[in-house]
């Protein structure tokens, strides 16, 4: 008998624990009578750490998920903390350096089922299917010093090679399996991380010579992902761009409420969580996605615990509310979170 | 009789010349028979440079761009300096900081006889008219240290009060003068630097009560730039994210090819270019779209000369040959640069 898996959840702030409830039941559905068998922890993070101890990410916490074979995060952060000494977002920056999360993975897909629903007209994206790995925990969002004066303030962008190296093999290994194709994002023309950044790619151009590598400036990558985002597979880039390029990649399938995302661990478990905020226009008012949550769930299904059968089955379910239209308003539909996710379980249940 | 302008003519490279051709030829026809009275003085700069003295940017055109009125630049840059040991590119940021040009500033707008040519949705973009107001002479561009050897590399983003007050005051006033509303980018939930923007725009929002003032992050600004771009008026944006921010703005306009712009100086002339590269895979072949480089013309006579009926009449040339779709390829006409050139001139002697 395999041991049970200990999964950490970090339900977090306004919609956050309304989605996380939904991304559970439909685990809890999809595992049902399989040899999956699972724990759940949850932990205090972003506001409701602060609320609860003063500290977006407590010491308790960073133990607990220190231990544990992977991390679902839900949404954190709102206006509730804007006044607050700590923001609930410093917990996001604390547990990315303290679990070593060192790569953020951001599937861009549009599907024939919802390019209508992109601000791009659909011949501009069909097609579209690529991966962001993005730099997680380094670059400017790390950089020492870090200095703010009434008069002035710096920054510091700093990347080491190693840093550099293990996300590239990431990124590179990932096109092996995919369409073979990377594209290495910088700014090589003006910074010097950034002609480090290319001269790494390069190198690794040469050690996997079955994949095709190209490399573009980070500001005719915001035009490209407009213009042809059906060209990319695997795109690499330093932590600042990924933060730029992973939102406006996102916008152009028209679909936020829907993405999930994976942030790798260096020495410990993955980290999964959905890509949108946690909506306090919407908080409480029982009409959230749940669907980003719930693919959250799937990525880590295969991702860390290689089991993809359950992962197709959680897919197949959230194809088939897609194609009914069992959704929620962002995705012109009528439905609350519960009755999607009811659809979501009773789908599954059906299906076993 | 008022005394000659100056105006300092830097061609560039591969289209750059074609197209500055066009724009002078424009302005030639434009201001005959009027007091408006000028000289050209052309300077190499860019590969030009690199080519005919080792440098993108000689003393000599420095000194004669510091003399001048006005600056018009075209387009620099291609393959060919591809390994050459200085990058004409080093040029632009050489001159932006030898003139102290510290606010590029981009019209970004759709118009109805062009929002079919956007990749996106005209439901989405119908209305677009922003402007972006980047901060061209500091942050991560020129801070120091910047560092790179075979292991690490360092970079320095770096922001002092007076250089963020003098693209505040710049930003401030353009939108008092036009849609009262400003958007301060920045990424103050991480950077020290963006902290003190968003410090400063708070203060300018307080001097200027008549300015409605909202603050973005740059990531969920990349997204709304798709999502609601009608939404804003005048963007003020630092350097690095400036230089994301406005060529993805350009594109979702679908008319690169068309888009001027301005880099003010602090205490001597402004320069005036079209967004757009040089574009090598079309230089020579006679195709390159002259528009951005008449509407830059445009541009300066407005900003530097304040001499607006020449102004006027260029813009109802280019109004004009659009309407008639007297246009090149990237436009979806069949014109030559030449032929597009020859009926902008021809409209303006006719209507003179
Ligand atoms: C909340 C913020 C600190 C964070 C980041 O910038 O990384 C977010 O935008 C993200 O992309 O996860
Ligand atoms: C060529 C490059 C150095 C330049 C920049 O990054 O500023 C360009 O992209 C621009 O926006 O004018």
């Amino acid at each position: 008998m395999t041991s049970k898996k200990k999964i950490v959840v970090l339900p977090g702030d306004y919609i956050g624990p309304e989605i996380m409830a939904a991304g559970l039941a439909v685990l809890a559905a999809a595992t049902q009578g399989t040899d999956f068998k699972y724990e759940l922890i949850e932990c205090r993070f972003g506001g409701a750490g602060i609320d609860q101890v003063g500290q977006p990410l407590p010491e308790e916490t960073i133990r607990t998920a220190q231990q544990a074979d992977a991390i679902l995060l839900s949404a954190i952060g709102g206006p509730k903390w804007d006044q607050a000494p700590i923001r609930p977002e410093a917990g996001l920056l604390s547990i990315r350096s303290a679990l070593n999360l060192f790569a953020n993975i951001r599937p861009t897909q549009v599907s024939s089922a919802q390019i209508e629903r992109s601000p791009l007209k659909a011949e501009n994206i069909t097609g579209t299917d690529f991966v962001i790995v993005r730099e997680l925990t380094s670059g400017a969002y790390f950089g020492k010093p870090r200095r703010l004066d009434h008069d002035e303030a710096v920054d510091t962008m700093y990347y080491s090679r190693t840093e550099i190296e293990r996300v590239m093999s990431v990124g590179f290994q990932m096109a092996q399996k995919r369409k073979q194709h990377v594209t290495v994002v910088d700014k090589s023309n003006v910074l010097a991380t950034s002609k480090l950044w290319r001269q790494i790619g390069k190198e690794f151009s040469e050690r996997y010579p079955d994949v095709q590598v190209d490399y573009r400036y980070v500001d005719a990558m915001s035009m490209a992902i407009i213009a042809q985002p059906a060209q990319f597979d695997v795109v690499i880039t330093p932590n600042l761009f990924g933060d730029i390029l992973s939102d406006e990649a996102a916008q152009i399938t028209g679909s936020i409420g829907q993405i999930q995302s994976m942030s790798i661990g260096a020495n410990g478990p993955n980290l999964y969580e959905p890509i949108h905020g946690s909506a306090p226009d919407i908080a409480g008012k029982g009409i959230a996605n749940p669907l980003s949550m719930v693919n959250t769930v799937a990525m880590m299904m295969t991702q860390s615990f290689n089991e993809n059968q359950i992962t197709t089955k959680i897919q197949a379910a959230v194809d088939y509310v897609i194609a009914h239209k069992i959704v929620t308003p962002d995705m012109g539909g009528d439905q609350t979170t519960a009755s999607v996710t009811k659809a979501l379980v009773d789908f599954i249940r059906e299906e076993n």
